[in-house]
């Protein structure tokens, strides 16, 4: 009988560019294009500089492109190095079920790999597509139970499809594909521990299991021999990292409906660079404003429907919540994200500079958000919201999200990925050089050589 | 209260090379003059060609030597290759109670930090002793419980003492290499899964801890930020991998004595390439054969007196010890051991070559070898073994061997190290070019440049 490893190196070794369905194709280059966009906005900011010049110090030699960067980094740091620029405003997308930050690992690795093997643009997509699918299924066996015993699957799990996609591009066959997932178990990585203090590392985990990815597929590809039950074994992923907690493993979710049930499709996109239980508040705020003329000066109170298991995320303790100490703070308070979108008419990284968490403005609104149970959550397939706004007229009104945009059964549309790109884009780049960068990144199966692609990007 | 990783961290920081006494020193490249010999053999055998080609397909340049090649590395990628050679034959150095290979993982991260970092030979040996230091004790405060939930902790826990390592030769201060440990965590792998199907992955480990703690070493320096409880923390190295093992831990081991009790001094390095519990009966059976004359085809039977608790892994099942399959199951079989030690009157890699291992003469003697139980171990302490040999004629003879030679209360004279180092290094390289290894490595201290001595050492 094959193992999972077996059954995923076949399915990584023959799938054709055709199989893959054009609608599939046209979402997975939306990632890519919300990913860079991210990429660029990241490049402001202190961890991206230090880590570019830790990275720039370890080698002599360059030689692959890093998003926003004119300079060069050799192919393994350039996904390191793009990872974190993906991952590090937690602004980038989620697989759900497998909880996952797909893209993060995903597309670092496949530009690095399209670009050391010489590849065309479709056959990078086709790997980053095959990465994706691979990475949230692996995820998804562990039903949530990485995160409970300190491991970040985005890492974790994200390796083996990193693995995959370099493997494809490398050319290596369905044997070999197994082996390199074999020898990625040893290299699989990825510690919660930066939720105790608010470290940095979370940002480094995707792109490291990019790196570590290319290296298990080379060593493979040259007939390293790695272990056969790289899932399911007794010492596998599972049951290493969850111990006892592996009993719960639905380890047939590896598979199921490779090839025709697309994964990919199922990544929710981020609207707002917040956690992802308060963008239903954000989205309700911005249609009261917007659509309902609510100004910000005229509300008495505002009322925010949350889910309970929420809550202690978003909400409490609520003097905290209302004014919070920092950007990572705000981005998890929802008197502060809706006061802010009720002041601005949007919510975006310039609402998180240090400047605008100062706001007295905002932060008298942030005071006048209280909070209440919604007993009529969709939670956890919907991150339900509503707000019920009570202005100094006396006057109420209300706007309900049941459905969070941004989700996989409301994803956001390709104009909002579009206008999100744009956003991120202009912290750094001018919109001419923008908008070459998001025709390429349409184009993509059009670009002869990946190569050119990553030189594109550099912007 | 400082935290685990800032006492290490200091300790890195602020000790000095007129801190180490000068037997540990002495001790130190008596370590490293075994590891480059088992390095050198390693050469010869396919898993290392074929981790050589795969790591070479991964960079366009090189630069950093590696140990009997003439070819470069990237620094990184030299180091896993190097670990790979002295760790490739499980002929490599053990702290037993830590449970770690330490060299194979020091001496590489040693090695290519210093050489990036223009040190002298003086630093770098300072530095690869403090990893020494570091690796064993964070190993032992898990009290054998990483291999029982199957994490290897030659490099779960020798990546941190190779960060610090780096960290030391890279000039971080005593607040970076905290940091610093803190990204090692989420860098930090290791899978037992080889076990269930000989997998080469165990291997990678030790090189990959020291290229991984090099990566994060360097991003410490430059700011970049780890968690400050990287050992004890809710989500750190013992709990996250021990899960509620991790009860068992004692951490005040990671920073025991550190500065003046020398753990390296309780690094044990193998007379012979086998596995250690089989150690004491090859050398009872060449003292029998050497010293009191018994001749191999003189023997009747032999009688193995071992510990109760070794008989699983070197005695049974008892008839497949006595034809071994291949190399791997001949080192761990006492019968095939013991007939060889008498048949040749020394046990070597050579002992191991294919044609050995079907010579009839040697097979028919392991037939005639038993064991029982030895009711006066030292195990575990030491792994105690005797031979009781009865002769054609009637005679009896035997020799006990309490502790096995190597542990750590009967070290490996200076002698028989270098006499190891000869026979290793001569499976690749001429007696001259050996001799002036040997001499290089006996002179570190006085070596200026560490990028010097690594180019002594590609032979």
């Amino acid at each position: 009988m094959a193992t999972l490893s077996e059954t995923l190196g076949e399915f990584a070794a023959s799938f054709r560019d055709e199989d893959v369905p054009p609608d599939v194709r046209t979402r997975a280059k939306a990632l890519i294009l919300d990913a860079v966009g991210i990429a660029l906005a990241s490049n402001r900011f202190d961890f991206a500089e230090r880590a570019f010049q830790g990275l720039s110090a370890l080698s002599s030699h360059g030689g692959a492109a890093v998003i926003g960067r004119k300079e060069r980094l050799p192919p393994r740091d350039a996904a390191v190095m793009n990872g974190l620029l993906i991952h590090g405003l937690d602004y980038d997308d989620t697989h759900v079920a497998g909880i996952v930050h797909p893209t993060a690992s995903a597309f670092p690795a496949a530009l690095a790999a399209a670009t050391m093997a010489g590849a065309s643009g479709r056959a990078m997509l086709t790997a980053f597509i095959l990465g994706i699918e691979a990475s949230a299924r692996i995820g998804a066996v562990a039903k949530g139970g990485f995160h409970q015993v300190g491991f970040h699957p985005t890492s974790l799990a994200g390796i083996f499809g990193c693995t995959l996609i370099a493997g494809r591009l490398f050319g290596l066959d369905a044997k070999a594909q197994a082996m390199a997932q074999g020898v990625a178990l040893s290299l699989a990585s990825g510690s919660m521990e930066f939720l105790e203090d608010g470290a940095w590392t979370k940002r480094l985990h995707p792109g490291w299991a990019a790196s570590a990815g290319l290296t298990a597929a080379m060593l493979a590809k040259h007939g390293f021999i790695g272990p056969r039950h790289a899932y399911e074994g007794r010492f596998g992923l599972y049951k290493s990292h969850l111990g006892p907690e592996a009993a719960h493993c639905e380890y047939g979710l590896a598979t199921a409906g490779l090839g025709h049930v697309w994964e990919l499709q199922n990544v929710a996109t981020k609207p707002y660079p917040a956690c992802h239980f308060a963008h239903a508040c954000i989205d309700a705020a911005l249609t009261l404003r917007n659509k309902r003329q609510v100004r910000a000066e005229d509300i008495a109170r505002v009322l925010a429907l949350v889910p309970k298991e929420v809550i202690t995320t978003v909400c409490e303790p609520i003097e905290n919540k209302r004014q919070p100490a920092n950007g990572y703070d705000a981005q998890f308070s929802v008197p502060y994200l809706v006061a802010s979108a009720f002041q601005h008419g949007r919510f975006g990284l310039a609402e998180l500079e240090e400047t605008m968490l100062r706001d007295p403005t905002v932060l008298a609104l942030a005071k006048k958000v209280d909070y209440e149970v919604d007993s009529n959550s969709g939670f956890p397939k919907y991150f339900s919201g509503e707000l019920v706004v009570t202005l100094k007229d006396g006057r109420e009104l209300s706007h309900r999200e049941h459905q969070n945009r941004g989700c996989a059964d409301r994803p956001l549309t390709m104009g909002a990925i579009r206008a999100k790109f744009r956003e991120n884009a202009a912290l750094t780049l001018d919109a001419a050089r923008s908008e070459v960068i998001l025709q390429r990144i349409e184009a993509l199966e059009a670009c002869e050589r990946a190569a050119d692609f990553g030189e594109a990007l550099v912007g």
